[in-house]
């Protein structure tokens, strides 16, 4: 939904340029809401609206914008207007942004650059994706421990404006090796005794990450301890930069989609669905779908080893998709709550025992009361009801299957190493197909042959 | 995984009522790692060594146990203790907990706590669940636009301690009806001009939730703007307290795996998955699983129409899994991506037609290639080349069919205001079993018959 409201008086004071207005627009509301009214612009013309903001108003409105925009922005505009920008913005986002303009581009603003963020944004790309390196800031209070409250508030009101964040401190020897933290709370709270220093206040036990760490373990932390930010250090605990507590909601986010389309048997897109390209899309469902169709191919060549059977039988190829799709579901059922519960640390691989015992123990409640619904159904199409016994069994065998196999399969992958989201589904569905027409061809064998 | 490691000096320590190093022990880590070294121990343990912390301490490193178990220690220890603790958590915290203690216990703590923390409890308690009072914390700093930059400093650092964030100041007029917000960092720069009011410095357009608001559409404005917290208002614009932007994280992870599970067809779960109670577990599932179980039904009904058909040709038997599982998968990737590309905002409704087209061109794609795969396999089995074709037909058919309603039904759903996620899988799965076997026998009675 583009909000359209201030579209026309905007485009009348672009054209005649009038700086005055188009200050107050910029300035007078907070800047995520004047992004807002500016969707509905072309590119040119949000570009030439930005030009009429303080600079820092201009890098956070720039900020509200979607993604795509700030790409083709830095794309398309004036070089110089552009690298004054990424000069100002925060130092993690800038090189998200720069890693998707095209090389050419890339190697058209860098030099238009200071040096000193020129190295900064070389270091950061570096980094390999989905690391701590990778999400970091390297924007970040560092100071040293002999400072005095007084002095580190006034440190702090020089660098304010220029950091992401101020709500941690960080102390740091000579070599910016880390060596405690201190929150903007307790030197809030510290300012009638202005005398102690940021040694004495500072908490040293702090939690780190490593700055090749993956970004979902370090989201586990910010997550478990609460945290604002989370200092990343290297190996010799040097201090590189911090991640803020709004890229881990973004990795959250994107760890748990990422789950929901595994488990539905799609390679994660990493990219806006509406966006991604159609090869691309058709690639990463392709893989799963041809994998899930060989696993079907079995069950079509199980079913023709018992042609026999069958034209003896032709009744029962009516309950074929039943019995099928009830063993998938409930399989699919386990596996899906299995592997949420991994993700969100609710059950370990410890459990095994009870979440399979569990597992059994739903499924036999689950299986006997549609067996029930089966078997009334069967009494219409079987030659006899003891024939029709065969169904109810059948139904009973393949739902105590498909969850047991539903929940031992994403523990399995996961002790293994593998995620348990991405290889689950298929096997699941796999195996609970193919078993499932085995069940029913041997209990219809046991019960009329 | 509980670690065992200072087990046994803890429980010698506490055998020999050792307070220097117990005290020692609560405050060398942090909070969290100390919470993490208590795990081991019993319930009764645990709570003993806490009382060898100092208040804040104490509250800190029992907010890092694990949920159930601070139940249990609310629910079993020593009343006056549980409500000198009580008094001093963060008041959304201690509200979720009290919800979970028997009634009888929450009658016998209540009257030990200090009027105003007692009248606090009750008001956030009448909240409803999933609203933005449920999630709020009442603590928050209200201040007087009046106030200048140095004394608003030091009323901070008064109540620093008592609160659970200090991140925004909130600028009040006397009826506590909102009227700005003053960010710490916004008042650490302005630390050189020390006679600035809040009245000049405060941001005006604010960002709220309603007291009544959705709880993920409080959680869609902190991530959308970035903030650490956000101010929750009534009607008249009174500010009632502020939601954190740790409590945003919770929102976030519960409603994509409530989403997950919605998609694998299951009501969600609202309890982790161990502790959940097996009946309920059984009726979470069991109500998706039967009305899957009844569109199955129907694919029953359809083949047994279908009788005379499949008596003539049997070898079409052994590929009815096959089509089932093609169209359903196609169909549950597509029905994925839509919903999470709904819930992530990467897609709204107003670009149906672009979802739509996008699905059949992928459909066609994925079903061109399986359809080659399946034709090869088809030659084994069919009397003649001319035959085997009808494989290949209606896989197209049903991965186009599959492809087309997996995408459509969720924004149907969501058009329609029911929640795509949970109504979407079982209607794909009926709609396209039932269409898959209508599909095969016409396109077999017209190739074959």
């Amino acid at each position: 939904m583009v909000n359209t409201l201030f579209l026309p008086e905007l485009r009348e004071m672009l054209a005649e340029d009038n700086s005055a207005e188009l200050l107050e627009f910029c300035t007078a509301l907070n800047a995520g809401r004047t992004a807002e009214f500016m969707e509905g612009l072309t590119e040119d013309e949000m570009w030439r609206v930005l030009q009429f903001a303080p600079p820092d108003r201009r890098v956070e409105i720039f900020g509200y914008f979607e993604e795509p925009r700030q790409v083709d922005l830095l794309q398309t505009q004036d070089a110089a207007e552009v690298a004054a920008l990424i000069e100002r913005m925060p130092s993690d986002d800038r090189v998200d942004l720069l890693q998707q303009v095209t090389p050419e581009r890339f190697q058209a603003i860098l030099p238009l650059l200071p040096a000193g963020d020129r190295r900064d944004i070389q270091r950061l790309r570096s980094y390999e994706e989905e690391t701590a390196g990778a999400l970091m800031t390297s924007e970040v209070a560092m100071l040293s421990e002999s400072l005095n409250v007084r002095a580190a508030l006034d440190e702090l009101a020089k660098q304010a404006s220029d950091l992401e964040t101020i709500y941690y401190l960080y102390v740091v020897d000579d070599d910016s090796r880390l060596r405690g933290i201190v929150s903007t709370r307790q030197l809030v709270s510290s300012l009638r005794r202005p005398d102690r220093t940021l040694g004495d206040l500072m908490e040293t036990d702090v939690v780190v990450a490593q700055v090749d760490e993956d970004q979902e373990s370090v989201a586990e932390k910010v997550e478990r301890y609460n945290l604002l930010a989370i200092p990343v250090v290297d190996q010799s605990h040097q201090l590189l930069g911090i991640i803020t507590h709004d890229d881990v909601i973004d990795v959250v986010r994107d760890e748990l989609t990422e789950d929901a389309q595994r488990i539905a048997a799609v390679a994660p897109l990493e990219q806006d669905y509406l966006r991604i390209a159609l090869w691309t899309l058709s690639y990463k469902r392709g893989i799963w779908l041809i994998i899930l169709f060989f696993a079907a191919l079995l069950t079509a060549f199980a079913l023709e080893h018992y042609h026999d059977e069958i034209s003896k039988y032709v009744w029962l190829v009516s309950f074929i998709p039943l019995i099928i799709s009830a063993g998938g579901n409930s399989g699919s059922q386990s596996a899906t709550l299995v592997i949420t519960a991994l993700t969100a640390g609710e059950v370990e691989l410890a459990d095994w025992k009870k979440v399979l015992s569990r597992e059994v123990i739903v499924s036999m409640v689950l299986g006997i009361f549609l067996a029930t619904i089966g078997y009334a159904t069967a009494l219409f199409m079987a030659p006899t009801p003891l024939a029709a016994m065969v169904i109810p069994l059948t139904l009973v065998a393949v739902i105590i299957v498909g969850c047991f196999f539903g929940a031992a399969l994403p523990m399995l992958f996961q002790r293994l190493g593998l995620d348990p989201a991405m290889m689950s589904n298929p096997f699941v569905a796999g195996i609970v197909d193919i078993l499932g027409i085995v069940i029913y061809i041997n209990i219809a064998q046991l019960m009329l042959g």
